[in-house]
C-alpha cells in the first residue's frame, strides 16, 4: 500500500474491540481475585459480588429483573438454551416451533437439530425488507406449538423486528416469545417489557464486551430446562463455573454503551448517511439491503449489479479496511446468504453483495474511504 | 488475627490462579487483535493462528491430533457435549449409557436429563476407595448401551481411575468411551492413545487457564452430534464465536503445566504428606478418603469423626486458609456428598471431611499452618 493509512475495522456486526473500560474492569478478576464464585470462604466474596453487580446493572440495561439474568458462553449458547429449552421442557407435547426463514444459524441450526430428534418447526418468510409479519406468525402456530423465536434485528440486513407486535401474537395463542438480540443489545434501546418477550439472547463481544460470554433473559415463571447440566451455578439453572472477569467485562461494556447510546447512534447515522450517499452517487445501480425505516445504526448492507462481493472484500482488505460479505460469525462458506435468498435477492445480487458495519470507534472518513474504495474497484470488477 | 499472615489458597481442585504466562498470552487477544477469527480479512490472520498454534499445542500436551481438539466454555459443556452428543447422534437406539455414582455433576445430571427424555442409564458403584472395577462396566452394557463415561480423576477424593481398562474393556463391546479428564488434565500425564480413551473433557481453570474455556478431544472418527448448533466453527462441529484470549491463555497455561508436571507432582507430593503426616499425628482418627496408591498429587480428603467440615472450613476462612467441604464448583449446597456416600462413608464421616487441594504455588509451610489449624480447631468443636 502507498498510502500510509490506519486499518479501518467496518464489521462491527461480526465482533467488536473490547471496550478499555471493560478491560480494565475485568483485570482484577483475572489477576488477584482468581477465587471460585461458589466458594464458602471469604476469598470468593469479591467475585460472588460481582457477579451480582453484574447481573443488576445488566438487568437495568434491558429493564429486567437481576433475577431474571442468566450468564452464558455466549450468544450461540443463548440461543441454543432458549430453542431447545423450551423444546425439552415440553417434550412430551411433541414441540412444535415457529421461527423463521432469516434467524441466525444459532436458532435455524438447533431447530434443524430439534427436527432430527422429532420436533416440528415452521420457518416464516419475511417481506422483501426483511420484516416478519404477525399475521404470518398467527397462522403457523399449531395446539403443538411451544416456542414462537424470531430475531429483534437481523445481522446480515440490520432490520429491526416489531418484536412487540409479534409477541403479543405468541401470547395471544399461549405460546413462550424468544427473541435473539445478540444484534440489538447495547446498540438499540432493548426493554424487555416494552419488547413482551420471554427468553432474551445477547453476547458481549457484540457491545464492547470479550468474547466467550453473553446471557440469557428468563422471564421470572418462564419453565424451560437447563441446557448446561451440573453444578447449582445460576440458581441451578446453567451450571458451570462462573468466568468472572467475562462478566463483569460484559456488564461494564453494556453499560458504558447504553449510557453512550444516543450519542453514538447520531454518530453512527452521521456515517452511514455520508457511506450511502457516497455509494449511491458513485455507484447508482447500488442496491441497499434490509428496512431503511427501521434498522441498525451503522449497519448498510450493499449490492452492487455485476459486482462479486467476496473480490471486493478481499481489495478492500489489501487497500486496509476490513467488511464482510455474508454473515457476520462465520464467512468461511461462500455459499448465498439464507438472509439475502429468504428477502428474495437475485442471485447475481447476493453474490455482489457487502455488510459494511461500523461501531463507536469509527468516523465519517472511514465511511468516505469505504465508499471510495468501494467505488473503484466495482467498476473495475465490472 | 493476631498473626500477620499472607491469605493461604488450599482450593485448586476449585479453580486455580491464572498464570502470569497465560495472562500475558491473552493480553494481545484482548487488545489489539480484537478481530473475529472467522474473518476473510487480513485482520484475523494472527487470530486464526493463534487457534491454530493452541490446537496443536494442545494436542501434543495430551497425545492428540489437533484435528481432535474441539473448544468450549469449560469442562461442564465438554461433559454436556460428550454424553448428550453420544446419545442424540444415536437417539434412534433409544440409547444406554453406563457412567458411574462419583461423576462430577455435569456428566450425572446430563444423564439425568437424558433419561428425563427417554434415554436409560445405569449408575456404577465403586469400591472403597473409589475405583470403577471393569467388571461392572461390562456387566452393565446393554445393546442399546452407546456410550460409557467415567472421570479419570475424582473431583473430591483425587482417586484416579484405571481409565486404559475400563476403555478396553468398553470397545471389547463395541462402547464409545468417555473420560472427564477435569481433573487430571495438566496435572497428571494424560495420553488419550493410552488411555484409549474416543472423548475426554478438560476445563482450563483447572489447570491455571482462564474461566470461561476448556476443550473436548474427539477421536477422528467418533461420531457425535453438535451441542452447540449454529455457525461453522470448529469444522461445523461447535459453533460461536471463539473466545481467542481465553484459548490461547489455555494452550500457554497447559503447556506450562505439563513442562513443569515432574517438578510440579515432587512438590505437591512432599506438602501432601506433610500435610497428612502432621494430621495424622495430631488426631489419630482422622480419615484420608480415596486411593492411596493412585490419588492426584496434591489433593487430600480427610474425614475427622465427630467434627464439622463446613464449621471447620468457617474457622480455616477466618485464620485465612482456604479450603472445600464437598464438591469443587459448587459449595452452596451442604448436601452430603454423593461421591462420600457411593464410597460407603458413613454420614457421621461425611459430615467432618474437608478437602484441601494444594497447588503449584503452594509451599510446605502452608500444610503446616493447615493441619495446625485443623488440629487444633477439631479438637475444640470436639
Amino acid at each position: 500500500m502507498s498510502e500510509n493509512r490506519a486499518f479501518i475495522y467496518a464489521d462491527n456486526a461480526a465482533t467488536t474491540p473490547l471496550a478499555p473500560e471493560a478491560l480494565e474492569a475485568m483485570e482484577t478478576f483475572l489477576k488477584e481475585e482468581y477465587a471460585n464464585a461458589s466458594g464458602l470462604y471469604s476469598l470468593s466474596r469479591k467475585a460472588k459480588n460481582a457477579l451480582q453487580d453484574a447481573r443488576e446493572s445488566i438487568a437495568a440495561c434491558i429493564g429486567a429483573k437481576a433475577s431474571e439474568i442468566y450468564f452464558t458462553s455466549g450468544g450461540t449458547e443463548s440461543d441454543n438454551w432458549a430453542v431447545k429449552g423450551v423444546a425439552f421442557q415440553n417434550w412430551e407435547r411433541r414441540p412444535h416451533i415457529v421461527t423463521s426463514k432469516i434467524e441466525h444459524h444459532a436458532v435455524l441450526n438447533s431447530c434443524k437439530a430439534l427436527e432430527r430428534i422429532g420436533c416440528t418447526v415452521d420457518y416464516l418468510s419475511p417481506d422483501s425488507a426483511g420484516r416478519i409479519s404477525p399475521q404470518s406468525l398467527a397462522k403457523a402456530i399449531t395446539p403443538n406449538t411451544v416456542l414462537a423465536s424470531v430475531m429483534m434485528a437481523n445481522n446480515e440486513i440490520g432490520t429491526i423486528q416489531d418484536i412487540a407486535s409479534l409477541s403479543q401474537q405468541a401470547h395471544s395463542q399461549g405460546i413462550v416469545f424468544h427473541t435473539d438480540a445478540v444484534q440489538a443489545v447495547g446498540h438499540i434501546p432493548v426493554d424487555v417489557d416494552a419488547l413482551g418477550v420471554d427468553l432474551l439472547s445477547a453476547s458481549a463481544h457484540k457491545f464492547n464486551g470479550s468474547k466467550g460470554v453473553g446471557f440469557l433473559y428468563i422471564r421470572d415463571g418462564i419453565e424451560i430446562s437447563p441446557f448446561f447440566n451440573g453444578g447449582q451455578q445460576e440458581r441451578g439453572r446453567r451450571a458451570g463455573t462462573e468466568n468472572v472477569a467475562g462478566i463483569v467485562g460484559m456488564a461494564t461494556a453494556l453499560r458504558f454503551n447504553v449510557e453512550q447510546m444516543n450519542q453514538t447512534t447520531a454518530k453512527l447515522l452521521c456515517i452511514e448517511q455520508t457511506f450511502i450517499d457516497a455509494l449511491r452517487a458513485a455507484i447508482p445501480s447500488v442496491v441497499i439491503n434490509g428496512d431503511a425505516s427501521n434498522h441498525l445504526p451503522g449497519m448498510v448492507s450493499l449490492s452492487i449489479p455485476g459486482a462479486s462481493g467476496e473480490g471486493l472484500l478481499h481489495i478492500l482488505d489489501l487497500k486496509g479496511c476490513a467488511v464482510s460479505t455474508g454473515a457476520a460469525c462465520n464467512s468461511q462458506s461462500t455459499e448465498i446468504s439464507h438472509v439475502l435468498s429468504a428477502i428474495g435477492a437475485p442471485e447475481s445480487l447476493s453474490k455482489g453483495t457487502l455488510r459494511v458495519s461500523f461501531g463507536r470507534f469509527n468516523e465519517v472518513q472511514d465511511a468516505q474511504r469505504i465508499a471510495e474504495l468501494i467505488a473503484k474497484f466495482a467498476k473495475i470488477q465490472d
